[in-house]
Order: structure tokens, then sequence, then C-alpha cells
């Protein structure tokens, strides 16, 4: 039995990610913080961290980028999610009786159409979508609703006054598992790495080749903020490739390294396919 | 005498860089959403449009990349913004007394430590950071407080309690100006674009080696989340050039035509140095 952390309290988001991944037989435990995971990690208090990367609405998580780069660990696999709010109440709550709505400030940003057509409802942020409906289920207040997912809904005994209130239905979060103790056995079909480069015309674009001679399939590229600094450039990639290349890939990467200024592989892993952005 | 529209109300960040970008001899129009801009310029109501694209915290606004995307125009200029939030109350309350703090969601989440420090008070969404501003102004109610700028304290007649409460001091947003009526005349020194690509490996390698052969500079890169499609990608591109180039990079890009899928040019423009990250 493993323990497993995640941000946030029973019921959010990441947790169900990490018991979609893992199902149900090992200890899950919630944390306040993205970094607490980490810390967790770092005092062995914990295996491994369900960390939320990428949204299909609110783009690259880069405070989480931060912490992948800044950690001891690999990435082992990922899990996409397909976010559902809920308007959540305590039973015998109406919708029309509701006054004010708790909930994370991202997820009250996507539930931007449903406070346009309910003007009387006020929009309190949280630190949390599973907390919001923890803390309105305890006050057991009936003007106060929150907006979380159906699962903590069932978890804190809340109604679910209204399902899928997201301004956009394919909104999606996906997650990457991350632990300290990664098989150095070399498997998977996809690997996300971070590289520094130089900051001249053509240094991504070389770099880009030697991908391209061994037949790795970028899936996704970013440049990153790198503050203070004009002369370099970070670059977050994710590229796939066939199982039977994994080793041939392990090479690939040894060589990069002399390549680039810096180079920090933060995973290889298999894909998960249910990501279609 | 132009008619310039940004999204907020009078006091909104995007308010202060139309201010900073055009001076005061021009008329300012805010408008309720980002997609009112376009439609003013559309219907010929307004002749340019302030639109934040990215974020140093939040990263790439896609919202407008794709109204950017999808509307008439090109972009002429941009501006850098450090967004510097104050909490702000009518004259006279103290921050002891303050109950509720009203704010966009954005900007309620770039406040978190403030709002850890101060456990009483609650945060509630708003619109718009001017907007809520105007509204504690008009409501009168000492219990109440908004976090905007101190531009927004000054208009509206309230007191700045506290000042740069945002968690990261860094916090910087760009702007780009919008225009239907741009000049056809090649000038500037930074372009941006979009290209759809086709999915296989080495699509976009082949095509950076295009910039690189004619010494362009890339400052951005990042590959766009397409929805329901498998098959092809779309990247969006900043790169900067030497002024001289102007006209040889116009011819690139008539070039670059045949070599992508598709390929949209947002704007030949001249940067704003102040965008350092």
């Amino acid at each position: 039995m493993k323990t497993i952390v995640y941000q946030g309290m029973p019921g959010a988001y990441s947790h169900l990610a990490a018991i979609k991944t893992f199902g149900s037989g090992h200890h899950f435990h919630g944390l306040k913080t993205f970094h607490e995971m980490f810390l967790a990690m770092e005092e062995k208090q914990a295996d491994m961290a369900v960390v939320p990367i990428e949204n299909t609405l609110a783009g690259t998580i880069y405070e989480n980028i931060d912490l992948l780069n800044t950690h001891e660990g690999r990435i082992v696999g990922e899990c996409c999610m397909k976010i559902d709010h809920c308007l959540l109440g305590i039973p015998g709550t109406t919708l029309q009786g509701i006054q004010k709505v708790f909930s994370h400030a991202k997820a009250l940003e996507q539930c931007t159409l449903f406070f346009k057509q309910h003007p009387w409802i006020e929009a309190v942020v949280h630190n949390d979508t599973a907390g919001a409906a923890a803390e309105i289920a305890a006050k057991g207040n009936a003007a106060c609703g929150a907006i979380a997912s159906s699962a903590a809904g069932d978890i804190y005994g809340l109604e679910n006054l209204r399902m899928g209130i997201q301004d956009d239905c394919s909104n999606t979060t996906r997650f990457v598992l991350f632990t300290p103790a990664w098989d150095p056995q070399i498997k998977g079909d996809k690997c996300s790495l971070l590289m520094r480069l130089e900051h001249v015309p053509g240094s991504l674009a070389n770099v880009l080749h030697h991908f391209v001679a061994k037949k790795l399939n970028l899936t996704k590229i970013q440049s990153r903020p790198l503050r203070g600094s004009l002369f370099e450039y970070v670059f977050y990639l994710d590229f796939e490739f066939a199982e039977e290349q994994a080793v041939e890939v392990a090479g690939f990467l040894d060589d990069l390294k002399n390549t680039v200024w810096e180079l920090k592989i933060l995973g290889l892993y298999h894909k998960d396919a249910s990501w279609k952005i």
C-alpha cells in the first residue's frame, strides 16, 4: 500500500485523478498546497504525488512545472480528468434560496455564465473546491452553496442542485504522477523535459533537428518565462515515441545533455490517450 | 482623435495600458468583455483595442489569441504593465473593519497571501477590478473593500489601504494594440503569427530552420490546444529582428505561406523593451 498525496480535500479533482489511477487500495492524503506535496515526499511521508500541470482552459500551471524542476524525482505516469463542476447545497436547499457560492477562484471563473444567469448569487473565493463543499456542509446554512465535483457532494452529504455548470464542457485537466522512488528501468512511450538554451537565433531549431532525426513526435512545446535573464531560454517539451524505441530514447537524452546548456528529464512514462486537445 | 477600447471600467489595468501608450488626447472606452472590443471595431465604433495576451503568472490568455485569430486586423504595437494590486476602501475605512473584498477572480488569486494573513476577510468575485472599486464607492459600505489599481482608487474617490498586496511583485501583463485599420507599410522589429502545421515528426523543426536561415530571433513559442483534431498543430510564435530587416521579413512571411498548412500574420510592430521575462 502506497501513500499518495494530492492538493485539496477529499473529493478534489486531484483526489479523483488519484483514485482513477490507483484504484482504492492505497492511502490517499490531501494537503493544503502543491509545495506541501513535494515536502511530504522529501520527508518520506509520501510515495507519490498527483500533480496538475495543464488545463485546456487555463493552460500550463507554471507553479507545478517549477516544483517538478526543483525536486528530486520523476514523472512516472499521467492521468487526464474531465472537470465537471456541480452546484452543491445542503439537503433541502433550492437554487432560488442560495445567496452565496464558495469555491476555488479558478472554478468560479470557469462558471461565469452561471453567475450571469443567477445575478443574486455572490461568488466567494475558497482555497479549494472540495474544501468549500466540506465547509458549507459543516455550517448547514441553506443560503450557501459550493462549486465542486459531484463526488465531493457525495462525500460531504450535499445535494447536487445543478450539474455541469462550467462555461466550457470540454474543460479537462492533465495530471502527472511524480515520485522520488522511480524505477530506473527505461520504459514508456512519452517523455517530458526542460531544456535551457543559449539565446541566439537558431538554438531551438538546431536542437529540434535532433528530435526529427530520431522520429520523436513533439506533442507540446512552450517557452517559459525566466525572470531577470535576457540571454537564455527555458523550454518545456513533451514528446511521444514507439514503446520499442524507449532504450534508444534514453541514449538520445544522454547525447542531448551535451547539446543544450542544461537538460532536466522530468520523466519517461506511458501516455494517457485521453489527452486529446 | 481615435476611439480606443479596452475591457473593464475606467482604472482597469487595460485602461492604464491604453493611457500609457496613447497619452490622454484620445477617447478611451471600457467594454464588458474582450469579445465586445472586437465587435466595436467591426462595427466601426472603435479604431483600436488594447488586448492583454500574456501575464507572467497566468501565462498566455488563449481567449484573446483566438479573438486576434478570428478577426480582421493586425497587431500594431505592444505595451507591458506591471500589475500592482491595492486594497481600496471608502474614506475613513480601516483594514480591521473590512469584512468583504471584491475583485476579479484572477486578482483575488494573485493576493492569496494577503487573504491568509487576514482570515476574517471574505474574497468575493467581481467581473472587473475597477468595476469592483466603482461599486464599493457607490455603496459606501465601510465593511467592503476592492482590489484594483491605485488609479482606480483615485478615479472612484477611494482610500488606498494597502499597496502592492499581490503575492509576486514582478507580476506583469503584456498587451497588444490591435486595429482593423493597419498601415500596410512594413515597419517594426517584432512579429507575431500563428502557424498550422501537419502533425508529423519534424514539421516544426523544418519550419524553424527557415527562421534560422534569416537570423530571426524567436522570443516566444507555444503549441496550442486545437480541440477535436489529432492530426494537426497550431503554434503561436513571436520573433524579433533588426528594423532594417523589415522588408526582407515581409518577403520571408510570403514564402512561409507556401511551407505551412496555414499562416496567420497577427502583426509586424515595434516591441516594448520592458517585457523582459
